[in-house]
This record gives structure tokens, sequence and C-alpha cells, in this order.
């Protein structure tokens, strides 16, 4: 790879830096309509293992996949106030097809609880009916109005939105912890990225939500990103569009029902988490190659070299590519593999093939050894492992460094101003107060923790509970 | 089930049934929004299984996968004459966001040629970049006038379309091919779903493309149903988007592309081809679930059946479903397990266990038989594999019986009118009499065979090739 080809930033210009490594690295690109992404083959592999990985949770705890139009009736998204209120500026609306106006305004889906709950109310008669427990993968659309972010903000995104349904209160509360458990684990064993989890203030709640729960990661910039949110409604929307059964009892109850959702923003925090002057650097469990094998050769030596690679590809128990491409040296491949984050590149030259060896090279750390042959299949299986871990380890660190305790606005300010990150302070419980810090600094409150640890507020004094404030993306 | 739950059409009342089987399977519901489909959990696991058997088709040879936005410029589109012209009056138009009137009238994709060529004119530079071989799973949008028919005619479906890049005519076209075979097989030896081939006419080819070829098969009730097309589309688009590269020899070049799809039409075509009075059969390749098992107990024998039937179904190496429901008769769960066409029902009951014998009940020929738990994973097995086979067989036959040779117009109007199905006739290759069959007898060309066999045309009696004529969905 040409000078000019590799990352030209340094990392700690994070925003500069970010959408040059997407770029160059093949991830996705700007669409030719403002806002809009395309994902290009190596980003969408990413979403394939994500969603490989998310599919098997789900059919481990009983979820079924489904799907529900993409266009909804505007007259729905007005029968729950608040879902409205918080969507209509984010609308699309299709106003008119090929043979003229359409005699009802549809809107592309900024999420779909209200065209899935229209359907429900058609499926949901007996307590037999429930639970309910579907999840769909779609893209939903958003017209934003601030600057474009490759994965992180655009008017369309890939997403899996989870809709249930359940007779009981307590059951939804639990599917939504369940699923915020599962999403816990895609986050930190999966994408290596360690994230601090609880429920939204009212303020930051989900337009229609009763309750919101979130899991938060930190960025390298101090800045909090969103991961994935499982939310409790409550009977807002059941009562809405009348979702309701007759229960063993033959009483009529509205139902109570949960959604969930995380998107391609989990790829945004990847890149952004684990990335370092050079590129990506993707964790193992999402890599859509997690070794790629350079054959090291010259015309006479081609031949046997590539025929070896590729033996030993096959005996691998891992997702493999050779690069057996013409016309770039081995030199530029190792360059381009690095830039694009595959865990661990594979050497195999001549002189290498006669000590029956291959040279393994860590993308994380540099790192060189080399491996006899016949060894191999245990070294990679044991090296990528220690990649993941390694991986999570370092962004724990990180995500510990980021944390600060603070105990007087003051503190928060100049906490916020030098450092960013999380700043772990007391808060009353009260808007005002949360409205201050906002308003003051930008911050708001990312996450309060589930188990309440008692602290005065860091605005007024008075009692309260610790929460995390934080900017965010 | 109780009787009103199941199928109460015949199936020679094909389109009824059809709907009503559709219905009460499961596999779809209709959305508030007409014209639009919910696909329900049972339908759109059948849409897994194809999505993983064409997807590992894929992978074998080649392609990778990638998402495109779903919003295209109305410029973009008007772009490829003949392309805008057969698009436009299915168009769905996005004129407004929730701040106000777009600056710029965005089409919510028909189909993605224009949106996707846009940007790999950006990304072609040199033949180094050649081929590109992108697959993207979607869901496109037209405004059908018609009536709704779920699967085979709706505003949105789901489908997978493949964009492809070559650097000669003659790669396009081997590709076009390649992937038609792929499509033979997903039909054929998949879907268990018989088909003929063959190109298009221009009057029936895709809007913007130089030769299309397609699979078509024949429905029960006589008409032909489009399963998948390929498309060689020339340099047509790679001129107006201007696709160039520079070859070895450092020549600008336009580039060559192919284009082409299956859809969720394709479990349409499943659920006429192989259903009968009692509802669905699905072919055991794409069934979300092969077997069921059907516990037949008593509250004394309850947990010792269930504990059994659990075990069992862990022992198989099939995708199986323990029906454990409380408050339904065994009675009444294979009667609804027969509805959704499960290839294969296990029932277990004391008696069973006692003897240590499992019975089998094919839902295709209904023949029981008892079976000892020891050999059961191998008997599953292979009465799976027998049940594939003898759907297909079954499937060929009525194929067969439904093609008909006709030597004289009179001759093939009679037999539209009596039987329908596939007209094989010779045509002298010209639009004046593939017109004249299609305005006096609402039948088109489906598929001129890709071997020309000669046989003088059945209108004017000039010399001609063999074509299929039919009327179709």
């Amino acid at each position: 790879m040409a000078e000019q080809e590799g990352i030209t930033c340094k990392k700690a210009d994070l925003s500069e830096w970010y959408n040059e490594a997407v770029l160059k690295a093949g991830l996705a690109d700007f669409s030719a309509v403002k806002g809009f992404m395309f994902i290009r083959p190596y980003g969408y592999g990413i979403w394939e293992q994500i969603q490989a990985v998310f599919n098997a949770m789900l059919f481990r705890t009983g979820h079924v996949n489904a799907y529900a139009p993409a266009l909804i009736p505007e007259r729905f998204l007005r029968k729950e106030k608040e879902h409205v209120e918080g969507f209509a500026p984010e609308m699309f609306l299709v106003t008119e097809s090929g043979s003229g106006k359409l005699d009802e305004r549809l809107v592309l889906r900024p999420t779909s609880e209200t065209v899935i709950y229209d359907a429900y109310a058609k499926w949901v008669r007996s307590w037999r009916d429930l639970p309910i427990l579907y999840n769909y993968w779609n893209s939903v659309f958003r017209a934003e109005i601030k600057s474009t972010k490759l994965f992180l903000r655009t008017c369309e995104f890939l997403w899996q939105e989870g809709h249930t349904v359940h007779a009981t209160e307590d059951e939804a509360m639990r599917e939504v912890l369940a699923v915020l458990e599962l999403y816990r684990q895609l986050a930190e064993e999966v994408l290596a990225v360690p994230v601090v989890l609880g429920r939204k203030t009212e303020r930051e709640k989900f337009a229609g939500a009763a309750t919101s729960t979130c899991i938060e990661a930190m960025m390298p910039d101090g800045r909090a990103l969103q991961m994935g949110t499982s939310h409790h409604l409550g009977q807002n929307f059941s009562k809405a569009f009348d979702i309701a059964f007759l229960d063993q009892n033959q009483q009529r109850q509205f139902a109570w029902q949960a959604s969930w959702g995380v998107s391609t923003r989990l790829i945004g925090a990847v890149v952004m988490t684990h990335g370092d002057d050079r590129g990506l650097i993707l964790p193992p469990a999402v890599a859509p190659y997690q070794a790629v094998i350079v054959p090291i050769f010259k015309d006479d030596t081609k031949a046997v070299v590539l025929k070896e690679a590729r033996r030993l590809a096959e005996t691998l128990a891992v997702r493999v590519h050779v690069d057996d491409r013409d016309g770039y040296s081995p030199g530029w491949k190792f360059n381009e593999w690095e830039m694009k984050g595959v865990p661990l590149r594979i050497e195999v030259g001549p002189k290498d093939l006669e000590k029956r060896q291959a040279v393994l090279v860590r993308r994380d750390t540099g790192a060189k050894s080399a491996v006899p042959l016949a060894t191999l299949h245990a070294a990679v299986a044991e090296i990528l492992e220690d990649i993941q871990h390694a991986l999570l380890k370092r962004a724990k660190k990180l995500l510990a460094d980021q944390t600060h305790h603070v105990q007087s606005f003051k503190d928060l300010e100049k906490t916020l101003e030098e450092k960013r990150g999380f700043l772990v302070a007391g808060w009353c419980q009260s808007r005002t107060c949360e409205d201050h810090v906002k308003d003051k600094t930008g911050a708001d409150i990312r996450v309060v923790p589930f188990e309440p640890i008692s602290q005065d507020c860091v605005i007024c004094g008075k009692p309260g509970i610790q929460v995390y404030f934080a900017k965010a993306y």
C-alpha cells in the first residue's frame, strides 16, 4: 500500500481519524443523498457477524424473527402522544406514487412500534397467545438535521428492533432486563467494548416508554456512546392500540410490552474503541476475516507457496482469507490488512516452508512469532482468543481511566472541560438540576445505575443518588 | 384444532385456498396500509432458510453481501431511459420530512441499479477493482395498482438483488448464466419446484437490460410464475453512470454488468405447488421445523413423556420442535401442524415408550410407521430426504402434465381456455406475432429456451423457434 493510501491522521484527532479509517478500510461510504450511507462488504461483514451472534442469543431465549412493513400511516404515529412528539421532526413522508397523490400520507418507519402493535392487536386474543417474543431486522429512517457521521449518525441505519408482549408487568420487566444483559454480553464479550448499564431519566427516556434502560460505552475522545436500549413500555401502547387478552379467569386485560434495539452504530463503537494510528483493530469475534494468509513468493516459488497457503487455510478452523493477488507486494498487503484491522496475519514464504513454519503477526501488539505448521491450528486459535481478551482488557482500562468521581459542580465542569469522560456524581432526581447541568455544560445523565448509591446532589446539595453524566455522540 | 380453524376451501379453488392457507398457517398477514404485507415468524422462518441456503451458494461462488440506501434521487432513475419508463408508474416518492419539503424528491427503491451504480462509478478505477461481485438483501417498493396477493403481489417485498461488474461482455454473460443455474438449484433442489429456463423476449425483458434470463414455474391452476431473473445489462448502465476502468493496456473501457434477483415470491410458489386441502406441505429443506414431536400424555404420564420427548429432540440432527403446550389435545395439535405443513410428525405416548418406539407420520402421504427409538435418528433423516425427493417428483409430473405442445393458433387458444399451462409452440421472433397472442389470449412468451429448436410460427407460419407461452401471475 502506498503511503497516501494509508491512514494519514493520528487517532488522537479522533473525528478526522474515524472518517478516514471507515472510508479507507472499506467499511462504508457516503451516498449521493445527503445523510445516507452505503455499507460496503467489509462493513456489512461485521454486521453479519453481529447478526449471527445475536440471532443465536435470541434463539436460545425463545425469540423468533419476523418482518413488518416499512411504511406506516401517519395517523398511527399520532395514537401515542409522547411517541409522535418524539419522532415527528425526524419523519420522512411518502406523499405520492407514480400514479399521483396518495390518499393517506405514509411515514417511512423511524421505529416500528405503531405498525407492529396494530397487527398485534389483531393476533392477541387470549393468554394462550402470550408471550409474543418477536424480533425484526430492518432499516429505519430519521431525517437528521445535524452533520452525518458514518455508522453513528445517518438518515438510514440498519438495526434490530424487538417487540414483545406479556401478560404481566413483571414479566415485561424481566424481558427488558434479560435483553439488556444480552446486549451487555454482545458489547463486552463479542465487540470487546465495556459498558455501563442502567436506566434513563424521564428526560432521556424513549418517547412512549414507561422506563428506558441502556448500555453506554465511553469513546477515546471522552464522549459517551449509547450502544443499545431496552424499554419497558408499560401499557402505554397496548391501550393506544387495544392489545388486550382474556386471562385465565376470562377477564379482559391490557397487555404489557417491551421494545429494544441495537444498530450498526455498534460498528462505529468497535472502530473508535480499538483502532490505532495505522487503522482498525477488529476483535476476532466480529472480524469478517479473523486471519489473513499473505503468501510471499517470486515467480519461481509462486506455485508451491500458494498451494501450501491454501492448504493451510483449509486446516484452520477460523475465518481465514488467502491474499493471492498478483501485482501487489507482500509489504503493500501487510499495510492494507493492518489498516483493515484483521486480527492476525500469517506470513508464508519459501524459507518458512523449508523450516515447516509460518510467521504470525498480531495486529493489536505487532508481536511476531514463528510457529511450526504442525501446531498452527492450535496456535492461531489461542492467539485469537488472547487478542479478544487483550482488547477487552485494554478497553476496560480506558473506561476506568475515563470515569471520574466528582464532588462539586465546579469539579464536574472543570473535569468535563479538561478530560470529558464519565462524571460520576450525586443527583437529587429533580428535572431542574438535570436541566441545569445540561444547559451549563452540554452533559446529560447517560445512566442511572440499577443499584442506587446515596450521594448528595452535585448541584443543589440535597440527598440524591449516584449517576453518570457525560457529553455524548 | 376446531373445524373452523382449519382450511375450509378445497385446493382446486386455488385462489381462495391460497389466501386461507397463508393466513391460517401464520405465514403472513395483511397490513393496515393497503397492499402491504406483514411477514409473520413462520413465513419469515422459511425466508431465513432460503437466505441461508442462497448465502452459502453465493459464498462458494465468490460473492459478498452489502447494503445500499433505500432512498434514491429521482434524477438517478432518469439516467437510463428504458429503466425509468419501466419503473416510473410504480414509484413511491418521499417529498417531505418532519422539517418541511425536501430539496430533492426521493424514490423508495423499486430496484437499486441506479443508486448502486452511482457508487460503483466512484469505486471502479482499474481492472484490478474488477470483478465486483456484490449481493444485497433488502426490501423493495412498487406501488401496485392490481389486487394484493400475499407473497405474490404486494407493494413491498423482501428479495436479494445481485449487482456485478465485469471487464468483458463474456464474463458478464457467464455470471448471468451461473446465477441462473444457482436459481435453478434453489428452486428445484431446495424448494422442490421444477422450472423451465431461458431468456425473455425484447417485449418482456427487464427495463434497461440487454438480455434478461429467468426461471419460470407452473402453478396448479395452470398459470406460470416467474421465480427469478438474471439480467445482462450490457453497457447500458455503465455508460449512463460512467462506470469505467483502465484496462491492462491503460485504455479506458466501460464496464459490463449483470443484475439478478429472487424474492419472497418463492414462498408463494412453495405454498401453491405442494399444499393440499388440509394446508401447507413444506419441503424439508426450507421448513422452519422439519419435524414436530407431539407428546401424548395425561396428568399422571405428563412428566415422563415430556422428558423423553425433549431428550429425543436433542438426539435428532434436524430442526425439530416439541409441542409441549398445555390445554390443547394431541388431535388438535396434529391438525394444526398438518395445516402448517411440517414434513414429519413424531408421536410419543406412554404406550410407545413402553415399546421403546415412536410413531412417525409423513405430511405428504399420511403414511404412518412405528420406529424403534434406537434407530429414530436415522429413520427421521431418511424419511425427510425421501419427502424432499417425493415432492419434487410429484411437482415434476405436474409440470409435465401441464406442458402442452400445440401446432396451430386455434389449438393454442383452445388448450389455453381448457387447461391453461405452458403452451409450447413455434414463434417467428416478430413482435407482431407475440403481441397478437397476448392481445387475443392474454398469454405471453414466458421463456425462449437457450437451445433453439426450429418450429414454424403458430401465428404466421413462417420459420421460427419453440417458445413457452402461458398466462402468468
